[in-house]
C-alpha cells in the first residue's frame, strides 16, 4: 500500500488534480496492449521534467513501485501496474519544443505521439523515419524505451538511430542533460546509449532530440507473390546483395492471407507475399530501383509482381499489409501478437516450425512482418478464453519464444520485453 | 616496471616470440599519429580471444597498465603508451571469418583493416560503409573503439550503426559475447552499445560481427564553389530539407584551398568548396537527386557547379579533397589535425573564429572536413618545433576545443579523445 503521506506530497508537486485515486479514474490505467484489469493504486501526472524528478525522489525515499506509462500501446504489458504501486504517466508532456532546420533536429517531450512528429517536421521538408504500427497513439519516450522499429527501419534503421539527446531523471531525483544536437561524436562514454531500449528501468526519459533526415517526396510500391517462403527469402536476400535498399519489404504468409479481405492480388497457391518499396526525392530515382526488384522477383519464382500504377492502388496494396492484424480479429475473437527477431537466413525454417507449434498445441498461428530486417510478428489465434484453451496457448508462445531461440534470435525485435516475456529473458 | 614473473606470464599464454622488450623492437610501438618517442616497456601480442583474455587477467593480477593498439592510426595518442607498462597488439587477429550474406553481415578479428572489410563483401554484392580518411591502414578494433565516422556517414551513419555483435575481453579475464547477426532488438540492456567509443577502457573488442548493406553500383560527384562560407552552409542545409541525402557532402575553406596542387577547379574569390557525391543502385536513381542539388547550389549563389561528365574527372575531385591534409605538409613542415563537432548551424562562425583563433597565435588554420554532419577537422599548422612555438600551438589548439564548446560542440566528432584530449573532457 502507498503511504498517504507520499501521496501528500506527490499532490504538492504536480497539484492534487494531477494524482489520481478513484477506481474509475484508475480503471483508464489498467491495461495496455497486452494485459488489461491490472488498474494501479494511484496515478501521477507529472508536467514537467523538474516535477517527475521530484514525484520519483519522493517515491524513492518511500521505496515505492512506479510503473512509467506513456500512451499504453505496449504489445509486452510495459506499461501496467502488475505490482500496483503507482503509474507514472506522461500524457502531460506533449510540447514540442524546438524544430531546428539548420541542424535537422527535433527537441520533444516525452508524451508527443510519434506520428505528429514526423507531420510536425514535414512542412521543413525533414522526416522522421522510425514507424511503429502504432504510430498514430504511441509516444516518443515509448520508443525510446524500447528501441521501437517499423517497416521504414530495413532502409532507415530503428529509433536507437535518431536519437541525439535526452533528458533522462533518475530514481534518486537527479536530471541527466546526454547528448544534444550534434549529428556525430566520439567523445566520453556513450551513457545516452543505456537509457535507448532499457524500457524505463534505468530512468525516465523525459525530453529527447531528435535527428531528421531529408523527407523522401516519391513513393512506389510494389505487390509480389511467391509460391514458397523460400522463394521470397531468396528473392529478398538476392535484392539486398544487388545494390538494392528498398524502404519497406513487408512479409504475409498464407494464414495471414487467407483471411485477408481483398483477395484480388492474390492467385490461388500462394504462400509469401511481399511488399516492397521505394521512395526517393524523384520518380528517376524511385523508377530504377524498383525494376530491378521486379526482375530479381521473377528470377526468384514470384507468381505475380504488381507495382502500383498510380496512389489509390498503391494504398489498396498497403491496406492489405496494415488490416492483416484486424482481418485476424475478425475471424478470431482472441490473438496473441508476438515480436522475435531470427538471423534473415533463418526464415523459412521458422515459418515452416510454427506451422509444427501450431498443430501440437491446437491453435492457428498466422506470421507477417519486416523480412528484410528477420524480424516477424507471430500472431496465435484462438477463440475461447476457458483455463484449458489458455494454457495451450501459453504453450504455443513459449514454443514460439524458443524457437527463436534456437535459431540464434531474440524475444523481442521491437516491442521490448516487458513483463510477458520478462521470464524468458535470462535464455 | 612490470615484473618479471608477468612476463613469463605473458610468454607461456602467447609464445616467446610475441613478447618483445628489446628496445628496437619497442620503438616501432613508440608512436601513433598523434604522438611519438614513447615506447612501452613491453609488447604483447595475442594470437587469439583466449589469449587477450588471459593476457589481461595476468596483468590484473600485478596491476600491470595495459594500452591497446591496432594500427596505430590513432590521431588522439591513443594507441601510445603514455604511462609505459605494456601494449597490447591487436595486430595477430586478423582473421575475416565469415561472410553471411544471407543475413548480411560479416564476422572478423578486431585486427582486420578496415578497407579490408568492404573489398571482402564487395563482390557478393555488399557494402561496409564507414570510411575514415586512415581506411586502408586503421583496423576495425579501433574504429569500434572511437566509434569511426567518414565521409560517407552523412548518408549512411558511422560506426555504431554496424556493429550487431561483439566478443569482448575484459580486464579481469572474462569473455563477454554481445548481440549477434541479428539486425534489430530489443531484448534486454544494450550493453553492446556501451563498448562502442570508450576507446578500450571498458574492455578489449577481439571479434566484431557487422551488418552489411547492398552495395551501390552508380556514383555521381559534384565540385561547387561559393563566395562565403555561409552560401555553402545554406546550401547544404536547403538540399537537406528538400529531399536530397547525398552520401558525402565534403567541406574546405579558403586557407586549405589555397595549399591545394590543382587549382584548376578554383575561381579567385572562393571561400569554400563542397564535393557532392550521390550514389545508388543505376543511373536514373543519382543523375535526379545531383540536377536538384546544382540547382540549390546556383541558387545559394554557387560560383561554378561541375559535375564530373567521367570517372577521370571524379577521381580528380576526389583527389583535391583527399590531398587536403598532405598538400598542407608540404607547405608546413608541422601540423596538428584536430576533430570538433559542432551543430550544423554554427559552421561559419565557426570557421570565421578560427581565423581569429590563428591571429592572436600567430599559426595558420585550415579547416575542412564532413560539413553535412557538422564534423570539422581545424588543422593547425607551424614550421618550428621550438618550445615556445609549441606553447603558442597548444594555445591555439586549445582555443579551438574551447570555441567548439561555446557552441554546443564537442571535442571529436570520430577521432576520439585518446589522451591529447583527456584534460579537457570534463568540460
Amino acid at each position: 500500500m502507498i503511504d498517504e503521506t507520499l501521496i501528500a506530497q506527490w499532490r504538492a508537486i504536480v497539484g492534487t488534480e494531477h494524482v489520481l485515486s478513484m477506481p474509475t479514474e484508475l480503471d483508464a490505467y489498467a491495461a495496455d496492449a497486452a494485459l488489461q484489469d491490472l488498474p494501479p493504486e494511484v496515478v501521477v501526472r507529472p508536467g514537467s521534467t523538474a516535477e517527475v524528478a521530484q514525484v520519483l525522489a519522493a517515491a524513492n525515499v518511500f521505496g515505492a513501485s512506479v510503473t512509467l506509462r506513456g500512451a499504453g500501446t505496449s504489445l509486452t504489458g510495459g506499461a501496467v501496474a502488475i505490482v500496483r504501486g503507482m503509474v507514472l504517466s506522461l500524457e502531460r508532456l506533449r510540447a514540442i519544443r524546438e524544430i531546428d532546420p539548420y541542424t535537422s533536429t527535433i527537441t520533444v517531450e516525452a508524451g508527443v505521439i510519434t506520428g505528429d512528429i514526423d507531420r510536425a517536421v514535414a512542412e521543413h521538408g525533414l522526416f522522421y523515419p522510425p514507424d511503429p504500427a502504432s504510430l498514430e497513439w504511441c509516444t516518443i519516450g515509448g520508443n525510446i524505451a524500447v528501441n521501437a522499429g517499423g517497416p521504414r527501419c530495413l532502409k532507415y534503421g530503428v529509433t536507437r538511430q535518431y536519437v541525439l539527446g535526452l533528458t533522462v531523471a533518475l530514481m534518486d531525483g537527479r536530471i541527466l542533460h546526454l547528448g544534444g544536437k550534434l549529428l556525430k561524436q566520439a567523445t566520453g562514454y556513450p551513457l545516452i546509449q543505456l537509457f535507448i531500449g532499457s524500457e524505463g528501468t534505468l530512468g525516465v526519459v523525459t525530453e529527447a532530440t531528435l535527428r531528421l533526415i531529408p523527407r523522401p517526396l516519391v513513393w512506389t510500391t510494389a505487390l509480389i507473390t511467391f509460391p514458397t517462403v523460400e522463394q521470397a527469402a531468396d528473392a529478398v536476400t538476392t535484392m539486398l546483395t544487388h545494390g538494392v535498399l528498398p524502404a519497406t519489404i513487408e512479409f504475409m504468409d498464407d494464414v495471414t492471407l487467407r483471411y485477408a479481405e481483398d483477395q484480388r492480388f492474390i492467385p490461388p497457391g500462394t504462400m509469401a507475399l511481399l511488399v516492397v518499396e521505394h521512395d526517393g526525392p524523384n520518380d528517376a530515382a524511385v523508377r530504377g530501383p524498383m525494376a530491378h526488384v521486379a526482375e530479381i522477383c521473377r528470377q526468384s519464382g514470384a507468381t505475380g509482381v504488381h507495382v502500383a500504377p498510380d496512389e489509390a492502388t498503391r494504398q489498396h496494396y498497403w491496406a492489405l499489409r496494415r488490416a492483416a492484424s484486424l482481418s485476424l480479429t475478425k475471424h478470431f475473437s482472441k490473438k496473441l501478437s508476438e515480436d522475435i527477431v531470427v538471423p534473415r537466413s533463418a526464415i523459412p525454417t521458422v515459418v515452416r516450425e510454427m506451422r509444427a507449434i501450431g498443430k501440437q498445441y491446437g491453435v492457428t498461428i498466422a506470421v507477417f512482418g519486416h523480412i528484410g530486417d528477420g524480424n516477424l510478428h507471430p500472431n496465435i489465434l484462438f477463440d475461447s478464453m476457458q483455463p484449458d484453451r489458455l494454457v495451450h496457448v501459453a504453450k504455443a508462445a513459449e514454443a514460439v519464444f524458443r524457437l527463436a531461440l534456437a535459431h540464434g534470435g531474440l524475444l523481442s525485435g521491437e516491442h521490448g520485453v516487458g513483463v510477458v516475456k520478462a521470464p524468458l529473458l535470462e535464455e
